[in-house]
């Protein structure tokens, strides 16, 4: 085997180290995959770790233990965080996104995977410490984010649904009341959890918090604790919602006026110092 | 500024490159970042794309002209792709995943991460030339692959529902007939696409083609040219689909017994050399 060099080996290390966040890859896989000794290896984590620290760019972490190895994880610095955010509130605000009845039209960017991936990874980076087992939405528009959460997390995305599906076995049903105040219904496989798992929340959008409090309520019946809940945008009004203790990574306000104009500002929890 | 070693160097820039496929990053943005002259770059991304080349790590491009720069592309090789695929069918396959009414219960699997962007990355490295512009799925299952794909492509992902939304503006919504034979509706904001514009449909399964008919439609409404079609899951009968030309990862037959069993298999594309 010819001898590869650290440069290259620590490239392709940290290609397939930030491609699959929080998974643990032994030294000797690495070991094999470059015919070097573990005491190279070690080295080539370290002045990985330190690349990433200077540059902002995650974190590389030694595991210790039996199953240990390296893992990466892309924790965004809260510096990093409100510059995207701010970033996408100058998008936002204005009128030519307001539509009628004084919904702001941000579909696109909820689906645009550069900005989807950021928003995952920054709402991941604040919920790492709780080591939640899924990430769990209610379809349809916050998929992405959840999986780019899920992604960031190294975990697995759950999907509730409006209602069973034959293809998905037998299900939990559960009512809730929605933002418009009709009772609607929300479906999760059996399968798709196991008890006493822990579930991070993630949806696209916060209003009352109806839909909120319903997958609060169908993680209930399934014994499963949630460990955190994040949203891309909140309203302003109604100040009170359903549920608490969630982050929102931006709030709107849309004020009246021809055109009306929406007010879109990065919450409160980025702007203050970590 | 300290100097930054070339290891640093080259590891910064692939993680960075890996992180957003398909975008072109100016080699005066990486001297800036750097400290380091244009030449200097040059050897670094040379040595990348070898690297990279080597360990089967997809593609580091240079594209040269006014807007040009150095871009990454998760290129799958057809052995590694067969790989993945060869392992999700034995994971699929069996009794235990047969549900009542003979479906297949895989939600799980396309909803993990680490899955999802290994199938998106295959379906992108098939369509990457077909340059589309953005990647059409219809709600709800198949959107995380069909976000992985588009993540992949570096481009859009555009998600079709069931019905149009107050939160999406004007829409177009089209009829189609389902695969249980039911008319449904299917709903497209205005503002989600362009005319002219290359769509690329994603979608999580194919049985008789009906959804997958409706999306080409609803794009033909749009004046949208559909540059190609991909599918997780396509069922062995019926053997013809209401569309064609499109590539699936898998197929799916269930035998009837006690019980009964699912026979997943890679489709026969990917089992040809390339």
């Amino acid at each position: 085997m010819e001898k590869v060099r650290r440069n290259e080996r620590m490239s392709a290390i940290m290609k397939m180290l930030s491609s699959a966040p929080n998974r643990i890859f032994t030294l000797s896989s690495f070991c094999e995959m470059f015919g070097s000794a573990k005491s190279t290896m070690s080295e080539d984590v370290d002045l990985l770790r330190e690349m990433c620290s200077h540059f902002d760019l995650g974190v590389v972490e030694t595991v210790t233990g039996a199953a240990g190895g390296v893992r990466y994880r892309p924790a965004v610095s809260r510096n990093k965080a409100r510059e995207t955010i701010q970033d996408l509130c100058r998008k936002l605000s204005g009128s030519e996104r307001v539509l009628p009845g004084g919904f702001l039209y941000y579909s696109d960017i909820l689906s645009t995977p550069d900005i989807v991936n950021r928003m995952g990874e920054i709402i991941a980076s604040e919920y790492t410490e709780v080591e939640p087992d899924f990430v769990l939405t209610m379809e349809t528009k916050g998929i992405p984010v959840a999986f780019a959460t899920a992604n960031a997390l190294g975990i697995p995305l759950v999907i509730a649904r409006h209602s069973s599906k034959v293809y998905e076995g037998s299900a939990v049903n559960i009512s809730y009341v929605s933002g418009s105040g009709s009772i609607e219904t929300m479906s999760l496989s059996r399968r798709a959890v196991k008890e006493n798992q822990r579930a991070l929340i993630v949806d696209d959008f916060l209003k009352g918090g109806g839909t909120a409090k319903g997958m609060v309520e169908l993680m209930r019946e399934f014994n499963v604790t949630v460990a955190g809940m994040a949203f891309v945008m909140a309203t302003v009004t109604p100040e009170k919602k359903r549920v608490s203790g969630e982050k929102s990574l931006m709030t709107l306000a849309v004020r009246d006026g021809e055109p009306a104009e929406a007010v879109v500002r990065p919450a409160e929890w980025l702007m203050a110092d970590n």
